[in-house]
């Protein structure tokens, strides 16, 4: 099993080296480094006796049918596109282990058919849209996004066809019926499992999102000449409310709510802030906690404004329901982790990933592989080998029993 | 009095209209729209028989010296220059104003040579240096600063010959010890003289100023995915802060203490804030006092970021002592204030004045005129003629005193 770790880390390393920007990580959608990352995953694939293909989307496909198979299959997969300056393993170490699960499911000479996925698209970086690569997968792609543009003005429709695909045959990469389910394992890209001292865990499902923008208004004055009783400070007003949103936060379980970007204007030591300008990012699982926090925090920010003497404005920029894995499949994976020796530990996921959009096309489970020091979307991104070792046991064991009910 | 109050203000609307930017009030040191306001202050000059120059740093001199007088002289002024989408009034007024004080004293046939100087700088906008004309004049200017480079690359030596004057003759602006005294009128600036009703007031002293940077240092990180209880945010640490200055500044007499800037990094809605870099701006008419709050704020600094796991930077950028007015021209301007039949009010000035450079060479004093809504830096400011009228009679008495005893 080591070498199976070691085989999956070394093509993460192989594909680090794919890079827009020599030196550091940066593979963004369908831009010249993914070809060569296509060339090194679609190898390995046939090496494996897979059936491969790129679909119109860009997703690299594999498939594997056992002989006697059905024509049901599990499809696994993650995602090689990355956001700038990343780290070596977020997306791309779900497509290495896949492979090395499905060469372990010939081994193991399970009569399941397989279908890895190298999703195009995750990050949303290049045309600012997350997802693309499994949305069209799940049947989720809209058309009227083709027309989305990059940073150099390109269409995506053009960064389609300039890679060699075909914008028109996007619908044929959608799964058909014959996609029983789909798995993915992924670094957690926070410090939850390194915390408890734990390797991996089962994703219980993606948390709902909200994200409002706020904005305190007060009167810019000068620094010097206004005595503090008479300002209206709108930074001091948007600090006070930081604190607010902090300490409720806290006091919640699971919740996370964060202020993360402010702007003051007009921004200058000797000037009062005659606005501030801030983000609230609020996630929980359940979604009616989600958006009682949201109200009860707007609520506050409208108490400490109205106190104030300042004038309050929020508009919410998303409003996103947690997705839920599929309950069988978790349970599946949950076995798998207690068969294997490990502890049985389920968590949510904080941040979108691509088994959020396949859930909604078919049931959908996902695995989490602790990250060093909480640490990704950064070049010190870590995987340990020992917690790939385990992901590739309890995948094989999840593999084992999805087989035993197919056949 | 109506009458010399209007020609004030029609001076500073004239003036207004001089301006580098069409629309706008920008007037930057001995940029082109500045010629028309030394041509129409050296025309009103001339007309009140003054001896007018400019000297080498492009301040506008006119000398009145009446038959008899002695070679002592008191000196009135205040600057020409304006910050970018400038008011009016902002030292203008003080100039236009002292002018009509000029033609009342030759009505009165008052044995006082004066002088009133147009200060050519004061905002620090061009060179980023404040108080040039009257640094030039109380014989504080540096000769290194001539190196100064403006925006586009011109240095305080070239703007000063490009505007036709000799910057090797700076050493000929000090003024002499004929000079006896030196009379500032200026617009408040601050909302306090009218939160109180009144409508001038003398001014006891420029308040000292300290300028800190600080910088609170977390950890960046994902906002989705990392709990509550394991984050290091520096933007909540700096938002506790930002409300216990408030507080502190609330509860002391007479104190004010701004963070009026804020850069939180990577400052994006869903990541956790890894540092974030704040101006503290602190004043007070007592040094000790201030200094003793600076120390007492950073203490506070440090106690949140140890609480909180954060690092701490600081960098004291500005430190500089109250100026005290001259008390007996202080005492003399509460007088004429009481025998104007006016409230006898003083309050410190937050923001720094050409009185306060002048203080350095002779006795010095300040009136301060109310400024509407507190307003000012701004197309907005504007100034009440009552106000002005006020401001004549005082200073018309205030003179009056001044002359009785050089006589």
């Amino acid at each position: 099993m080591r070498e199976r770790a070691r085989r999956a880390l070394g093509m993460c390393d192989a594909i680090a080296a794919m890079t827009e920007e020599p030196g550091r990580i940066t593979r963004r959608f369908l831009t010249p480094p993914v070809r060569d990352v296509h060339a090194l995953v679609s190898a390995r694939m046939e090496e494996l006796g897979m059936h491969v293909r790129a679909d119109a989307m860009g997703n690299l496909r594999g498939l594997w049918q056992p002989d006697g198979a059905s024509g049901r299959r599990f499809v696994l997969g993650s995602h090689i596109d990355s956001v700038p300056d990343a780290g070596t393993y977020d997306g791309v170490l779900g497509v290495a282990v896949a492979l090395e699960l499905a060469a372990m499911a010939q081994e193991d000479e399970l009569p399941l058919a397989l279908e890895v996925i190298a999703f195009s698209e995750e990050e949303g970086v290049r045309f600012g849209v997350p997802f693309l690569g499994s949305r069209a997968v799940a049947g989720r792609f809209e058309p009227a996004q083709l027309a989305l543009k990059d940073a150099e003005g390109a269409t995506l429709e053009q960064a389609i066809r300039t890679f060699g695909l075909d914008p028109d045959r996007i619908t044929e990469a959608v799964v058909d019926d014959g996609a029983i389910g789909f798995f993915e394992m992924h670094i957690e890209q926070g410090p939850v499992l390194e915390a408890e001292g734990l390797g991996i865990a089962a994703v219980t499902g993606i948390v709902g999102q909200t994200r409002v923008q706020v904005e305190f208004v007060g009167q810019a004055n000068h620094a010097g000449t206004t005595p503090m009783h008479l300002r209206r400070d709108a930074l001091a007003g948007a600090a006070e409310w930081i604190v607010a949103v902090e300490a409720e936060a806290r006091r919640a379980e699971s919740l996370v709510a964060t202020v993360g970007k402010i702007v003051a204007a007009p921004n200058a030591g000797n000037v009062i802030a005659g606005s501030a300008r801030l983000s609230l990012d609020v996630r929980h699982t359940n979604d009616a906690t989600r958006l009682a926090a949201v109200e009860s925090l707007l609520g506050k920010a409208n108490t400490i404004a109205e106190r104030r003497g300042l004038a309050l404005q929020s508009d919410t920029k998303m409003d996103q329901p947690a997705v839920n894995m599929d309950e069988r499949l978790t349970a599946y994976l949950g076995d798998a982790l207690e068969s294997e020796g490990i502890p049985r530990k389920e968590m949510p996921s904080g941040a979108g990933h691509d088994a959020m959009i396949m859930a909604s096309r078919v049931p959908a489970a996902m695995l989490f592989l602790r990250s060093p020091g909480g640490v990704s979307h950064n070049p010190a991104e870590s995987v340990r080998e020992e917690d790939v070792e385990s992901a590739l046991r309890v995948g094989r064991t999840f593999l084992a029993r999805i087989a035993s009910e197919v056949r």
